[in-house]
């Protein structure tokens, strides 16, 4: 991994291991607040292979009960999985929040925003892959119900209809500011990509939030970090 | 409503008001939180009927977008929804927080068992009784997937047995300290009892732990609370 961050300001790390897959949307979420804060080369990454189902395999289920990546492994044995709850950790390991806010306000609105990119989008379109498509194939796929995930493929793209009007009157999706929100909204993104799940023509404002995202350092890092690990297949 | 609580240690607050349901599961989570806060009392409780469906409302999505209770609203017009994000903001209003972590560890690993409340029990409750039973009745359930309320139906029993096993080798959901995410499994709890699922005989660490939280005086309160606040029906 090439040195694209400056953790000066960081001192005595613990030590951390990330599981994940190279190119999820959830593991992007993660990949993409490390960014932000300058902790990118902080973080060892170890792959789980989701399309072999290595994230439901018993070794991976004591890690994380959920069987859900990205996790966070210290040095200590702490493991913290969630999207939220490991960017909630790294937000304040240096006493300077840029992710999760401040203030209480702060604090509980990009919660609530967060929270609710899950609901009503990003997870949306993960049920939908999970369910109404393929998915990771028949080996991981072991129980799937089509009409719950075209359901939900209605669902996120209510979702998208949401965020752009919310991006309609504010610049970030929590607000004024970007934050761990935004972060949670291009993961939303990024698997729509992957599960070729277009964003409305008419979402005009989502669309131009998202450009702005997608120039930020931080989803450029994520997008050199995703090239460079992608696995060399075997054919 | 009682005083039943002590706020003389929190200066100036801002005016809040709930928008809940008396006896709601997830209600249940933010009446806990305020009365571990001492902040009872500073609340106004403004009842949304959820067997009338009053959350699914035009007026009431454009308080919440994604139909739920509760929602709080301060009196400059925020609005803040999802458990997990007001009672964020509730527990940093006094700069000291006693429900979401000090540490960063400890705010890592509280919202993470918070959300594992959520996916692996609360929620899953949540989705088969609105799926699988009667729920809200017809008028408030237009869509059901009574399979799909099933499946979640063995996902929360299986949560039960996940959270029992955890709570055989420390004494609270995140640790060694009562939390949020303990409040998070009261409402895994809460709504089991309202839906008649049963937590396994078997499960004695997750029967113990929960005896103990009810002898707590902010589940006491809640219980007090939802008998004063059980509205008359004129049959």
């Amino acid at each position: 991994m090439t040195d694209i961050n400056n953790a000066s300001a960081v001192p005595s790390l613990p030590t951390m291991k990330i599981y994940d897959w190279y190119d999820g949307p959830y593991p992007a979420r993660v990949r993409i607040a490390l960014a932000e804060k300058g902790l990118l080369s902080e973080v060892e990454f170890i792959p789980v292979n989701l399309w072999k189902g290595e994230h439901k395999k018993p070794e991976f289920l004591a890690i994380n009960y959920s069987g859900t990546l990205p996790v966070l492994a210290l040095n200590d044995g702490t493991l913290i999985a969630e999207c939220t709850a490991i960017t909630q950790y790294l937000d304040v390991l240096d006493d300077n929040p840029v992710l999760t806010g401040v203030t209480p306000v702060e604090k509980g609105v990009i919660h609530m925003m967060t929270k609710r990119a899950e609901i009503e989008f990003l997870d949306a379109v993960s049920v939908y892959f999970h369910h109404a498509t393929a998915g990771l194939g028949p080996e991981v796929e072991l129980y799937q119900n089509a009409e719950w995930g075209k359901k939900l493929r209605e669902k996120a793209i209510r979702g998208m209809h949401y965020f752009d009007g919310v991006l309609r009157s504010q610049p970030y999706i929590a607000g004024n500011t970007f934050s761990m929100a935004d972060i949670a909204v291009t993961g939303g993104m990024i698997f729509s990509a992957l599960v070729s799940l277009s964003v409305p023509d008419e979402c005009r404002a989502l669309k131009a939030w998202y450009a702005n995202i997608q120039r930020r350092p931080s989803y450029q890092q994520w997008q050199a970090l995703v090239e460079a690990g992608r696995p060399v297949f075997n054919p």
